[in-house]
């Protein structure tokens, strides 16, 4: 098994400095909650997609200081020394409860929850962050992409331009949980099982006398999987008509009528469809066009307006960055403390910016489902302690504009934070690759069509019980009275 | 010592069908050589700053097939048994040379070079080129942010918006190669030196009754480190008052003036103004003011021209993400290869986009300096062989508009690619993190201003020597007869 670094240290500076300070003035065991959630989707989309609890879980379990870590903490002179041997033996010892991987997830609602007490809860703040923005960022593009792409395959093929070794890896995880096909990269593929696969580079062909010998010696060494670069040097005077040719002396004598060619540079619209006409001509109908290129969501849908004749896409820098938008905004923020008695105390953080002002308390989150459809139509922020009545109507209402409500019948709702640690153990039964795959597509599908615009979808509805609104009305109350 | 992954899987798997077809058809000792260069600078910019090479030394160090991956590599029955055999004894036994960590650089002149067997040259390709556009991406970006902060310090402040661990620990240690003062992820501290810092998050201050009290503990335990964040409720209104009487209620009594806010949200030119006057007001000259909240160049350009009273700045997702533009773009691409005699054989990939045509050849880059100003004029690529006597006239030309020519006098000449691999063996003697900053910081001095425009800057030249270009026009012409 390869093994990570432990990254216990890839903490921002602040959480030790915090950490120190409340162990020094007696709130080391303030039980605390903090949520994670986010404000926008990226790109304007209509959804997200979580992804990246895997390696949260994988981080949780693994935490701790080592003498090297504690040595290096201590010369840096700002911690006591009792807080430093406190280091020793810190565990996380609390509750978290999150969304499956592979769940659509909306603005404004905890993806995540973490009940732990102070110094734990306010540690793995950096990282849990850091996982779950980093996966559910590349799984939102790959989703998008891979709509785009209207049930053709897309391949992940952008190892080279990711953002560290991780990015590469982690980045082809999420974009395979999110309906990728596969990915170029091996690793990928070793760890997590997203198929890896590949063509040519450039310079197979020029290693090679000619484009010809080239092409013909791939289809030798790889009869059942030859996909062929035709943009060496021009794609339809040279490319095209040498990977026919190659084709028609090497794998039809063979009895081998599957094969494909790959552009990478041009107008893929046209060169797509000449190929096509090129390729037909000779009879080679079963000869598949792969398409490369700086390939996005918004290309391959132009692409395929415009009827190009691709059959598949491998999509690279534009996938592995999230380039049109790379950042997915998570926060950590903490929600409530518990008092000596165990009763939770609600907490809020206000803002200059309204957009800002976080959703207090304990909380659970309800998908609700319409019966008939099996569509989903809003989810439901309440109170941990809430529960739901099917059997009865729910009037749901705009946090924002409480005058617009609506009262729902026939319908089912379905929790979406699972229990994933409890005191410190986990208790989550972990997916496999494919499964998380497969409810990721099945949760898609019950998306109305309207909320999976690129452009201007659908604000599919999040909102908050009677109960968790009226305390934060009063909490926002509060505060501004103070 | 923290043990990174090993990464000789992280390639695209096309590196390996390659190798195993260069394997089967003979030309496994093909001796090639492999450029790494790019086309275009991140943002618009003059220039781009190489880092990552110290990363792609150790991926190469540690570069071998254990048993797993080789197990791995069987079950996907596309390789042949001997290429499998093969694979157990890999090492890269090539040369390699590169320009320095922290060297400006410019488009279309290689920045590493690789000689050796084909199937070791093709395999490197993924890791060095993640390796290299990756870290030279966010040093170029933390470059650009920190002379927009005009001396002031940057902090970088991104891990938890990174895209994965890698692009935290990486990112930080790319930024401060750059020039920031410092980073807030412990384990680039931890790992490369670059000093982690931070204040305190808005948790901080909902954990006690109220921000005075908040504020208060704070001083008490770090009096000499006290930056406050007074933003959770009201900066104005509250946290600049309550800052100043934590201020002047503990740290004044020990005979402390140096101090801090944060401002993490809301117009930051209004409030960095007001909370100055207060402070000042207050007696406290001497705290500063520091700023965050999704920074870049461009907005702390603005900040300053505003008269905003910022002394430092935290820079988070648009930094270590190079949001605005976070793909860098370097390619790999094979240049020559050499005959069974030794002898060079030039390479070139021509393309439908003229753009993408390379340079080919074993090549040499010079960076030429004026002799009266110290500031670089030209960088000079060559054949390998050639060199430049700097006692005679030098005529350079645009290898695009070759009538445009002149003649320098006065100058003095570097060779930018040093050897780092001789034949498989480190010959590099890897300078440590502060020599790396420091030459960085001397050699973009050495860049005259019109180079360092954020926008529209001046086209540093790239030229092509005489010889090189008429090999260049030669391929060209060649090809386009075949």
């Amino acid at each position: 098994m390869k093994e990570r670094m432990n990254h216990t240290l890839l903490c921002d500076f602040y959480e030790l400095t915090m950490g120190n300070g409340y162990f020094q003035t007696g709130h080391a065991d303030q039980i605390c909650y903090f949520d994670i959630f986010f404000r926008t989707v990226p790109d304007g989309g209509g959804f997200a997609i979580a992804a990246g609890l895997a390696q949260a879980i994988d981080y949780i379990q693994r935490l701790h200081f080592d003498e090297e870590d504690i040595a290096f903490l201590r010369q840096k002179e700002v911690f006591c020394p009792e807080f430093l041997d406190y280091l020793k033996d810190f565990r996380f010892t609390g509750d978290i409860w999150a969304v499956p991987e592979g769940t659509p997830i909306f603005p404004k609602e905890p993806i995540l929850t973490v009940r732990a007490p102070a110094i734990e809860a306010q540690f793995v703040e950096t990282f849990l962050l850091l996982c779950l923005n980093h996966q559910s960022l590349i799984a939102t593009k790959s989703n998008r992409i891979v709509r785009a792409a209207q049930g053709r395959p897309v391949s992940e093929f952008g190892s080279r331009r990711a953002q560290g070794a991780d990015g590469a890896i982690l980045g082809a995880r999420a974009s395979y949980i999110a309906g990728c096909a596969g990915t170029a990269c091996t690793q990928a593929d070793q760890l997590y099982g997203a198929p890896a696969g590949g063509t040519m580079a450039h310079s197979w062909v020029q290693m090679f006398p000619d484009e010809l010998t080239a092409f013909k010696t791939y289809c030798k060494l790889y009869p059942n999987s030859a996909t062929l670069l035709v943009d060496t040097f021009n794609v339809l005077k040279s490319g095209v008509p040498n990977a026919i040719r190659a084709f028609q002396e090497v794998l039809l004598p063979m009895g081998i009528t599957k094969c494909a060619i790959r552009l990478d540079s041009g107008d893929l619209a046209y060169l797509s469809q000449k190929a096509r006409e090129m390729l037909d001509a000779a009879g080679l109908t079963e000869c598949k066009i792969v398409a490369s290129n700086s390939l996005d969501e918004y290309i391959i849908q132009d692409l395929l307006l415009q009827g190009a004749q691709i059959d598949s896409f491998g999509v690279g820098e534009r996938l592995i960055t999230s380039k049109s938008e790379p950042v997915f905004g998570g926060v950590y923020k903490l929600v409530a403390i518990e008092d000596t008695n165990g009763t939770i105390i609600p907490k809020i953080k206000i803002s200059e910016n309204p957009a800002k002002i976080t959703n207090p308390h304990f909380k659970k989150v309800y998908r609700l489902y319409e019966k008939e459809s099996g569509k989903a139509f809003a989810d439901l922020v309440t109170l941990h302690s809430e529960t739901i009545d099917e059997s009865k109507p729910l009037e749901l209402f705009d946090p924002d504009a409480t005058w617009k409500r609506k009262t729902f019948t026939g319908f089912t709702a379905r929790e979406l934070l699972v229990p994933i640690f409890q005191g410190g153990k986990l208790v989550y039964q972990q997916p496999g690759m494919e499964e998380i795959r497969a409810y990721c597509a099945e949760q898609i599908d019950l998306l109305w069509e309207e909320v999976k615009r690129f452009e201007n979808p659908h604000n599919y509805y999040v909102d908050l019980s009677q109960k968790l609104w009226a305390i934060k009305q009063d909490l926002l109350k509060r505060q501004g009275e103070e």
